[in-house]
Formats: structure tokens, sequence, C-alpha cells
């Protein structure tokens, strides 16, 4: 495989295209972001444990059943993956309260939720990202109806499968963030990435934070905290 | 009927108990507000205008076949209507797209919507009634699937009704809120009130706001507005 010219530069990633029409090179970057990018930092470390983190829960997930867009990991920062059209839909699940949710309904963080909560948002930086329901998403065509049926029902099975994953290494699993894309022949696909970018893992014992809230709330350093996710989720897949 | 003790005091109205145990007694203030309630002034006339305009509103739906809480009108600022215990919902409904809906979606202000859009909003005062979904009033206890069913449905009739109402009267009918609540019996019971306070009404010819968002964004005075839509509406019920 033949790494070509660079397709897309984003926040935490940089996406590459290869001698096959459907496989994209993807290069972690030692990037970390908030407040919808107003806030930047060069991270050393991040990329290439995300990248690893990343591949361990694609692979999990497809063990499981559950389709996704990972090919294979090629060095510490890169992976391969397949090509989607990528829906500009951030799919949340919501186990406990937390983050937004607590701070716009009022609940407690760290309140359980009886059925997982699952909200969209619109992936689209100029508008911060808005909250959004169905009628919004079919007003503004990201996608179908029946893409959204498959999206949640894919979203639910993530969930379930990443609740027991992270239980196993001793990690709550508050919420998460995932997104989806198209392929060439239409199927919708599992895409983006896994990461403690993107989930929000609270530690069973203590309580700590072991996710990217340390560097949202500054409570101290990531590189630490993922290469301990990361451990400890190679550790299982012995 | 007798009007009894204060039950409640709102931003627009008073309500009183009566001698019958299901009635209420609502008394309609020239008050108006804005930025949920941190703008407020004294509007003389407004409180007449937005009872009759409500009055008006009501029977015409009870003549389409639509259920609500309006029993007579009392005086020019005074109805009797039917108790419900409210749901704490803000159920929105739009046609065109303009206010939150523009500015969070990034939609050009009377964008045609070829579908009309439906919002709920949790209405909670202390969290400046948020937007949600379906999962946050399941989560919330607001209100039961079957009756968010209900509601979805009553407010797609109350929508094509009131479209056809305003377009008699000249005036595009952008979008609205409305509130439902339960009665003793637990049925679900159109409820609030109906005016250009709760919709965002055009005129066809014009173009012009005539509704609340004088007010809002400090157009005009809104007395003579309310009035001009209290007339045509009276023209067309005689």
């Amino acid at each position: 495989m033949k790494k070509g010219q660079l397709l897309y530069e984003g926040k935490a990633k940089k996406l590459y295209a290869t001698d096959e029409e459907q496989v994209i090179w993807a290069e972690y970057l030692d990037q970390a972001t908030a407040l919808n990018g107003a806030r930047k930092d060069e991270i050393k470390g991040k990329g290439e444990l995300n990248n690893q983190i990343t591949s361990e829960i694609f692979l999990y997930l497809s063990d499981k059943g559950i389709e996704n867009h990972f090919i294979e990991k090629l060095s510490k920062t890169e992976q391969l993956i397949k090509k989607v059209e990528v829906i500009p839909l951030e799919v949340v699940v919501r186990n406990l309260a937390a983050g937004s949710f607590s701070k716009r309904l009022g609940i407690t963080e760290g309140t359980v939720l009886p059925e997982p909560i699952l909200e969209f948002y619109y992936k689209e930086d100029a508008l911060d990202d808005p909250f959004i329901n169905e009628a919004h998403i079919a007003f503004l065509k990201i996608a179908a109806p029946e893409e959204i049926r498959l999206i949640k029902e894919a979203a639910e099975k993530v969930n379930q499968e990443l609740i027991r994953l992270f239980q196993q290494i001793g990690l709550e699993l508050v919420d998460f963030k995932i997104e989806f894309g198209r392929q060439a022949d239409g199927t919708i696909l599992l895409a983006d990435e896994i990461s403690p970018d993107t989930c929000r893992l609270w530690e069973k014992e203590s309580g700590a934070s072991m996710d990217k809230d340390n560097y949202r709330k500054q409570l101290g350093d990531l590189v630490p905290v993922y290469r301990e996710v990361l451990q400890r989720l190679t550790k299982i897949s012995v």
C-alpha cells in the first residue's frame, strides 16, 4: 500500500489517499482541542496513544460483529481505514449524566440514566455543532430516515459492547460520541475514532476521569492517563 | 361562577380557582417579557387583546374538532378554562425558518420548510427552557411516549388549522408554541394561549411582523399590531 496525497487535515488526524481507491491512510496527530477548537495544544505522544486505542477498540467491535471502517494498524501513529463519505452527525450516547447534558437539564453529574440516552449534533464547526432532532436531520438532508434508524440501532449496539469492554478494565463508560459514513455502495459504516478523546471514562474505584476531561477541565497531563487506558486494553486483548 | 383564590401568577396571566373544581378563571395581564423574563414591561391593553385573540382562536379550533381547555370569555381580560395539570413542555411547530431555528442551524429567515418541523423545549425557567429530544422527555418523565404521540398528532393538526385561519386574514404562520395539559381523567388537552405572543406571524403583503417580535426586537408598539390581528380575526368569525 502506498501513501498518496493529503486529502484532509482535521483537529486530530491527517487523511491521505492510497493506491487503492477505497482505502484511506490515517495519521493521528499530537494535538488536543477544546471548546470546538478555540483552545488548541500540542500534546506529545497523544497521536500514537489514540491511534493504538482506536485500533484496539475497532478490532474488538469487529470481533463482536459491529462493522466499521478500520482495516489495520500500520505504525504507532498510522492506520488504514475504509473510505467513506462522512455523515455530518455526532451521535452521542449517554449512560450517566455528565458534561453538557448535566448543565442543560440540571441533572447532577454521575446520575445513572435508566435507559441510555441518544443525542444528535450537527457536525458544523461554524455553528458550534448544535444539538438537533430528527426533524432537523431530515430538513438538513443529513441522512435519510432509514439511515437514522440504522445509525440508532448501531449506536445502541456499540454502547452495549463498549460498556462491557470498559467494564473489564475497570472503567465506567459515562458517554461517548461516534460518527458514521457512507461507503460507495451507500451502506452505512461506523467510522472516525473511539478513544478517550471521544469517550467519557471514569475509573470505577476512584471516580477519576480517564479521558479528555483532564484536558478540557485542565486537571492534568493527558498522556499518562491515555497510556494507562491503552495498557489495560492491550492486556485483555492478548 | 364565582372567582376564588389566586392559584398562580405567571408572566402574562393570573389563574384563580372557581366554585367548580374543574374550572379555572384566567385573567390576562398587561405585561410583556422577553429573554425568558429578563426584560419585562407593562404594556397597557395587551392583556385584553391577548384574551380576546386567544378566545377567538380556541373557539375556531374547537369548531375544527380540536379539543382544548377554553370554556368561555367572561370579560375583555378574563376567560374560563378547564383545569389541567400543565405538562412542562413547549411544543414548537415551524413552517418557515426564523428566530432561534435560523440562528442555530444557519438557515436564512423566511426559508420555507418543506415539512413542518416540530421541536420540544423543557419548560423550566431556571434552565432557560432548553431544547430537548424525546429521550430527554422520557428521562425527565415529562410525558409518556403515548402522550408524546398524541401531542405530536395534535400539534400537526393545530398547525394545519392555524395556517388556514391566518391565511384568511392575510398572515403567514411562521411558527408557534403551544402547551398541553392533563385533565383529571388523564386525557391530554391543548391548553395555555394562542396569540401573537406565542405565534410568529408575518403579513403576507408587506412581510411585517404582526407579533411579539415587535417587542423582542424593539421594532415598535405592540398594541396597534395586536389590535389589527384581533380586528381581522373578528371580521372572519362573524
